[in-house]
């Protein structure tokens, strides 16, 4: 029964309550597939896995590898046992490594975890988990840059206005925001996809002492588990872990920029963009939240913190540090959660986004020609003299954005422009949708790269 | 059924597993009193808590409060369905309310939520998670004090190598020592006792608009949820979510210190101290690992990441930003956990610390008399003069180290010595419990500290 | 003579130039009241008073004292050279040391740095320095609260677009808004103001045994500071400095936030806020960007990671760690510097800040009544049930949305509504201004607590 | 003159002081090579680059690039003024392209920036100051590389005891302990080295548009600077710098390691390795520390936070963000200094690196055969199966702990083992150097792969 007091720490928490997390504070990779990849059942089948492959590794009988296997399912272990138990020792390995070796008879128990340490079943489990999850993120990273190549193209020619510190510029298209968007991505995949996981075997202190020297047990381990080979036994080379804590906030960085992007344009008084189906509110019928983007960007603030952690867990004293190693666990789990719902989230946001070109437009009238004061200085340049062409259209800008006026009309009335610039060609200067420069070309060279990177698929 | 294809990135994830976290990979606060206290359901149960608490503070009949209080008990709702329904509108409120609404009658759903936005309940959940957990986490800083406490009082003079940079220095003693970790531990621990854990009220916008601008209902829902009254609502004045995860980092500096000089101290060839019962290896009979102090180091290396997403997600942007707020969710619950599985294992670890005193001393006589150079430079310094003291001192300390001698034996040859320091006063001059300065008076002076801030328990 | 070939790494860098950082990427700091008070010519003359008031506080022969007050002059000592020739030791105190005793006579020479240990020194040198520039940004604050006191008064019924999640929500005022930032800005203000900033003392190994150990020459040697008195020497419990860090992180997230805001109301197409002279482009004549604000942002971008590095830097093993110690200095120095530079950046933006009242009113108009939904449900709600109120209005607010139509329009042809609420109730209904809650009275709370807490100024 | 009030902020702080930074509280990167390439006048020089480089990109006529390319030397610029005139604006290129422009006549000015917006030219300086920096990095990296080849050849039989979790667990050697160094610095190293380096050229809004949207401007720019050429103008496509920030931490974790085990290794009671001339203290004269560990250490606490904050940058809005872009100029000069200073020391502790095998044999020995309890308990596992085998030794363990005896002995005693294992197998197997598994293999593994990798110098 649970305490009624409302100060009792133990309220809510029931005696047999073990305070699981199941995504209820985490909407942002709560359900997604990530999740259940990385969550604590996936996480003992791996370790399971890694177990099983190191017995067929060392060559056991085949009979025996076919017992291992067979036992080797997580439904068959209770993995709050083992997180509880895990505490003694430190890790989970060790009690998980009693209940296996008691699973199976007594000829199969001798070869089980032989020779091996408990680190190196852990972080060849998470390697497992992390090759496994990143195949997800892959999916989903896909998933969004397809969609993303599409709204390139469609809106390679749809003008709207460049932002810079908050302020109208000078314009741009979509198509241009949306190609650096899907480069973005692109980049962030193939920092990821091209990762090595390593499988881990080196026995206590890394010298393979305990398997008798044998060095190739390093190929031969790494192809029971379909993981990379790597130089060294990696206990305290950290750079695996590191490397995927770096590529995961990449992918987080990629993902925030354009969550951040769309946010800005979903404001109401930009309306640029719109979430499909944005989220609703407790309270205010009318509001429809860019939701994703939302979840995206808090992704976005947490992934570069646990590629910190993950950096600074390099610093690994000895042959197994007293604390950087421990730390690396939860969090990398954490960060891959992190990535992949991101991803999800991302592909389903560009797939549905959608675009108010009519919106775009009005903005860019909304200065009334400042945003092509760039231009105007260039085109007046020759005449007048730079300095003096930045002087007038500085003092322009203010007179019409002061009087709500267009800069049109204010600039026709400057007698120094006059015979300078026809009333034609001001017009003609005074639009925005000619001052786009390359933006059209800058699109169709990230779709061609993108294509050429990334044959298959629709971009 | 789940795949058997080690590549397969569901492995191991059954189409029911929702990827729970149970602490497999978290040994640090798996099965400690904060995990309970913060897990989904003791979340669930808080945010229920928050809406019935509401309800109470509106001035709804006895009635309806009494259904409603009856219907807020976690155990009746559906965590996982929250936390996947919570997706669409990005938190898990709005859900849940619709749940609890059609679990009473028309009368009490009427009340249920009125004139609150989610942002209130979620907030005011989370700080009543936070002060449940807060207890526990007080409770093991008081358990580790008292241990501390006793620690100091009974190495008051139990001298051992001060050590600086790795080096043996000067003389210290462990009972200074320990006094200073005890002084640490209260400085967190009055810092987080000391934090206001305010209730949050505002609805939508922060001006209680749908609350008929009742400014008193900011001390009446206080008053039933048993938290602190704000000054002003909080939903984008983030300084209470920041202060504790300051508080929180400061615990786990605090406690990150002590266990990393357990693990210096702990190390085969220091073996100053030891962890009763230190942890098991899987592959190594004779082990004996600073298990307890490894996971609190863990745990000092993560924790300041997590006060850093906190203090950056102060920069809320409008009314409710988008994404700062989501972002601390699960970062203040694993904060929590971090720092309450610290203190857990602290207390622990130090209720059952081993201290070794004669390893201390044999320690100190390793250096054969170089630990108190810096005396015999002082000595000796009126009569040679400082500088030509500190060479002697600095060219006996090389010779007496590359012969391995003993400095007294070095020291009993220069012919600058003799006549300014006697055989027996140069033995008084070289013992090391003879210079530990204001060691014992130091350790008396902050257990008096202690005592006047903490006067109960028997530190 | 500088290399002339582009990819030269000496390309820039004459042989005599150390790489001197003068604030050329720094524009948050540079200029400010703190960039001089924490530059290496004011920590060099923190260090030389920590020296001398040691001197003092060792109780050396008057004119010994002012033989080394008057020596003590960073103008006579090289801070490159000290720079350069403290990588020998580790520290910049080593070589000080020796430089300040050559500098002063025999017997000066002798009390010079008499006990104590190089870490003593540079902890109460930057304990020093924080000191100093704790007050600039302290006045900097005060500067800032005072202002937006002034806002938050002049605009306690200025009504504006609540929004959340970047879509307008319900009104509020902008009063609320500036008494909110000022509330942030004095509890911030307040933590960093109530830090104790202790002298350090203790000698190699913090026992005072060099000193005789004379506990008592902790109150001595705080009392020639005026630095506060430790309960111990805290060579290795860096709660000051972690409190440091922390309160400099939270000066930080109050500024940003305020920031956040300026940034988001100084949009080109929200416009209802602007930094008096906003700061100009290279290219485009007609802008005025919130510089001050950008600037800001990205000070609370970085202040979170260095609280990060100070608080990772309290597991400080042994008497002196190797590394943690060393990571904290020039981690302590920038955080003041980007606190007190944003405090300088803050209190001009607060005080030139440009209010346009009349786009806030233009802006809750955009939404055609939207902004009120919320309240109309309320209102609607007795009569048709709440359910049904919130679905009608939901229906409503999208054909509104739909055809830009006002919701007033479209509501007027509810069947529903016949009978349920007049013309002009509903015209009241609609009226932002009049759905602002308790916004005015919250704000009164708020400058009521500023002025109970800082009686002094217009505040 | 400055104050003579010691609580005065601007104590030690004359009028004419800038608040410079010389590296007075940063030993670690002090008079390194990197840091006069990082300095102001070296980004000031990167910029004046940048904009010479655009002049002859712009196809300007030959006078003009050569009147441009004399004018751009940073000494005839004052760096300090123009970090002040920066704060207007916001960048200090603004001010600069006034002095530039000023300083070459009126053909040449109309030529200066032309087309650019000053992100494009700070950008490009730092990429520029990144790779002349990196460089320098390399250079030293390199020399790290060539001194662990050495270490790890030398000792590739230099058997010392492995440690885990501070204790000792398995012999291994040296040679592989530094092969591991070797494999760690080279991973950093390559992923330094392969980063690409792009040219910024967009103009306002990324378009080109002010360079009439020429794109073959990206190739001719990159030529003129040896810089990349990139995709698209990343003005908001922050890959290149968050990898950099990721790459630069990649480079301290893999020198904190070393550092971490120089540390650990150097400690007063373990002596198996000494820094060359290390550290003295000011007080202290037999201290010889292990400063260069201690300095690499410090800079791999901080570089983690700084990688973090680049992370964090990419989520830049817009075409240009309000402080996204602000916070990492000087993030990314203070990494690449800490990283640049860290692989300075690193190389030259690297190469004067003493290792004392004498104490590494001794230290084994300590444990009195502890060490390979493992091996042992596979020895006899097949006599006595494994299960009894493993509990055996571990009361053997303990008893020869509890005693303070050999292994050997207590083994001898143990009526289980008689007729298994004879006295001079025993000795056999109590021998550490015989239980060393594919050390030396693994070092030789590691050399080749570093040669081939590397196949210049002397590694």
């Amino acid at each position: 029964m649970t305490s009624t007091d409302p100060a009792d720490p133990r309220r809510g928490a029931p005696a047999d309550d073990d305070g699981a997390d199941t995504g209820l504070l985490a909407p942002g990779w709560a359900d997604s597939p990530v999740e259940a990849a990385t969550g604590d059942r996936a996480v003992l089948q791996a370790v399971l896995d890694a177990e099983a492959a190191l017995t067929r590794a060392l060559g056991a009988p085949p009979a025996v590898c076919a017992e291992v296997d067979a036992a080797a399912r997580a439904e068959r272990f209770d993995a709050r046992s083992l997180a509880v138990r895990a505490r003694e020792g430190g890790n989970p390995v060790i009690p998980l490594v009693a209940d296996l070796t008691a699973a199976v008879g007594e000829e199969a128990a001798r070869w089980v975890h032989r020779g091996a340490t408990s680190q190196d079943i852990l972080d060849t489990a998470l390697m497992l988990v992390a090759g496994r999850a990143r195949a997800l993120v892959l999916a989903d990273l896909d998933a969004t840059a397809a969609a993303l190549a599409r709204l390139a193209a469609e809106h390679r020619g749809t003008v709207m206005p460049g932002r810079t510190l908050t302020q109208h510029a000078v314009p741009t298209t979509f198509g241009l925001k949306a190609a650096g968007w899907l480069s973005l991505v692109l980049a962030a995949r193939d920092r990821l996809a091209a990762l090595a996981l390593p499988v881990q075997l080196g026995g206590a202190a890394g010298t393979l002492a305990a398997l008798d020297g044998r060095v190739g047990l390093l190929a031969g381990y790494a192809a029971q588990t379909r993981l990379d080979e790597p130089l060294l036994p990696w206990h305290v080379l950290r750079t695996p872990v590191a490397e995927l804590g770096a590529a995961l906030a990449l992918v987080g960085g990629a993902l925030a920029k354009i969550a951040a992007d769309v946010l800005v344009l979903s404001r109401t008084e930009i309306g640029e963009l719109a979430e499909s189906g944005g989220g609703g509110s407790s309270a205010m019928p009318h509001k429809a939240n860019p939701v994703r983007a939302a979840l995206v960007a808090a992704a976005g603030r947490r992934l570069p913190q646990h590629a910190a952690v993950l950096f600074a867990a390099m610093a690994a004293e000895d042959e197994r540090p007293a604390g950087a190693w421990h730390a690396e666990w939860q969090t990398l789990r954490e960060a891959l959660r992190l990535a992949g719902g991101a991803a999800r989230d991302t592909a389903r946001m560009a797939a549905g986004l959608r675009v108010h070109e009519r919106r775009m437009r009005e903005n860019l009238d909304l200065t009334g020609g400042l945003v092509v004061s760039e231009r105007l200085v260039a085109a007046f340049g020759p005449s007048l003299g730079r300095g003096p062409a930045r002087r007038l259209l500085t003092r322009a800008c203010a007179t019409a954005a002061a009087g709500g006026r267009p800069l049109r009309e204010v600039l026709a009335e400057q007698p120094e422009l006059r015979g300078v610039v026809g009333r034609e060609e001001l017009g003609r200067l005074l639009d925005p949708a000619r001052y786009v420069g390359a933006a059209a070309e800058l699109t169709d060279r990230a779709l061609r790269a993108a294509r050429a990177q990334h044959p298959r698929g629709d971009r």
